[in-house]
């Protein structure tokens, strides 16, 4: 894929979630949850959040896309995760993965093994969280990951000592995988594009990258997960951008507020022509 | 009742809730929870939200209503929902269901059919769901709503097609129904008023509609359904346009922060006094 | 401990917390989750909140401190809750308690119960909390209590009325209490501070108080239980005293943001300075 159909798709897709409105369900955590619906309908989708296993599936059923976040996992998500994967593989309907906090925790790890086989669409989290979850999955070695790290470059370092995580994670899946960092990097496998943008005040609000997953899985409804990953992206760093030159910025909450009002207003054509580098692997 | 009469009933409760900092009580979904007690405390009422069955009865007790929004279903609602709706009816308090989302999942339906024995003072819902719940508690059949739907004129074709649910679950209930839409309807089956003005940003807010309900119910403290549900709606109407017109609005997220300082500050006068029309049914 | 050494040790703690974003993990309510988590992020701290009893003890053993809020009771937290705390207690770890609605459910005062064997470092709440606690640990009997209400002043009645519980409470854990009111007091059984400031619009946003107790278990990891209540209680004062007099402040909606912003920008010289009165008890 060439920059400039991967800019002429991405354009594409923002049209069409703000068409379509189209509904991205989602299973997420407490803490962000109100962020990740907001963002949603900031970008043009739809969102409904559930707990209980019949609703998650009625929800993959009704929408075209869903969104599945671990940041906090409730008891009776032993059967509503399984169930809500399953029923999106089943369907044949992408569904994300934000493996948030992998590692803490019994059923949250063997949540995410059990869930291995329904295959993401698209993957998204921190350096560190991609790492965990390709070793949990059994994709990639350890010394791989440590020889890229050594070779990192300073605001690339987290990122870029995830790569072979993160192609080995999409070479299992066939979907994308997103590692959110200074500079974010989203791969198929085969291509691995590089957006930049943001602010440094993403990491003082909870539920930046939350709600990106959220947004990943809104755009997943209308194209490929490598284009729906990068336009969710591309989106978020075009307005973090933005939001950080705002007026009304002067901390996160002021941000926060700008952010999402940026989202809603940043058209198809910035979105796609925002900060790009792609290369073949 | 008489436009008069009821402007003036709006404006005493108003003023009433400003003095008394009444508690109404909530059982209401994770995503937009923050909103709804911020809303209530922006009105002048006092929140509390629970999960656990004996401390819904206990604020039941504590308060001068109760809020239920099925918006997120938790598998400890089985109980703490009946036992709630139960509580307010026995005590003879007004209790408020919003029926979000009637259709998904076999709990959210068995908690609505089980509850309708106890006749909230106020359903408030859109269109569809006030059309769902009629159909679930059998007071209206298809072929009414379908006929008002057919001539409805387009801004409020929904809302009016909900029209004969409305009225026949006013009429079982002997409360009010309000029904929000582009243009907003309550009715208690007697009178019919629509309430005007709000925001074309609403819907890109996640929770507007959950809020307004805790709201409708922190009226209810003081005053007959009737008029609760529409001092609530003239309410969010009146702050909806005001926050619309702010120079801090230039997004959704600006809007939700102009919009819960409009409620704050809006007059009783001025909330009585949000354009209305009155009809005898 | 005298005035300039406390307020030296408050500078310190601050530097301390921008320095090394420490991890305060929480257990807290639905409603205001997302406000502990924006105001641990803003004052320079790492927030992480479960639900799961194994959850919590690996947050515990990975963190610094840990924050149990009580305001909303979920099944599990039967489980969570003492283990959490124990988890804390046996690592020698700072944990907080903000003993919210005390009095409503029998499942919140079972767990209040079981978890004094544990001592807080810190108990933060309002008056009534406060009362309620020592009555429930039997530390402190009504007639004290009452007798001292007698004779508060106006704007200090509720906080003096608790004063005999808040010394009670502090001399059975060895840590601190912190009393919120229109003046916030900490004592150690020992020592008691005011803190002055904060805004008559604090009490229109939820989740100012449960924020506050999230911040002080930030604090706690880098120093003493009564420099870290001290620290977030001026921190809270001079932030919302700033975010009072803000220009984008029309009501609480804009308060709370400016109010995070100001968490964000105060500086640890202004946080130790904010105005405070100290005594020997």
């Amino acid at each position: 894929m060439k920059k400039k159909d991967i800019e002429q798709k991405v354009k594409q897709a923002v049209k069409n979630v703000r068409k379509q409105a189209p509904l991205a369900g989602s299973i997420t955590n407490s803490v962000t949850i109100d962020f990740v619906a907001n963002a949603q309908l900031a970008v043009g989708g739809s969102a409904a959040c559930v707990y209980m296993p019949d609703e998650a599936e009625t929800i993959v059923a009704a929408g075209g896309a869903l969104y599945i976040n671990m940041g906090t996992i409730e008891p009776i998500y032993e059967q509503t995760i399984p169930r809500a994967a399953m029923a999106a593989h089943v369907a044949g309907k992408a569904w994300v993965l934000d493996p948030v906090a992998l590692g803490i925790g019994n059923l949250r790890t063997k949540l995410m093994q059990k869930i291995a086989e329904y295959n993401p669409a698209i993957i998204r989290g921190n350096a560190s969280e991609i790492i965990a979850l390709a070793k949990l999955w059994g994709v990639c070695n350890e010394s791989a990951s440590e020889k890229t790290q050594a070779k990192g470059v300073d605001n690339m370092a987290d990122t870029n000592a995830a790569l072979p995580a993160a192609i080995a994670l999409a070479k299992k899946t066939g979907g994308a995988v997103a590692v959110s960092g200074e500079v974010d990097v989203v791969t198929n496998g085969k291509v691995l594009a590089q957006s930049f943008g943001g602010s440094p005040l993403m990491p003082y609000v909870t539920g930046t990258g939350c709600s990106l997953g959220g947004v990943c899985a809104v755009y997943a409804t209308v194209t490929e997960p490598f284009i729906a990953a990068l336009a969710a992206i591309n989106h978020y760093n075009l307005a973090g951008a933005f939001a950080d030159s705002h007026k009304a910025t002067t901390g996160p909450a002021g941000f926060k507020v700008a952010f999402l009002d940026a989202l809603f207003h940043a058209t198809p054509k910035q979105i796609a022509k925002n900060k790009l580098s792609v290369e073949t692997i």
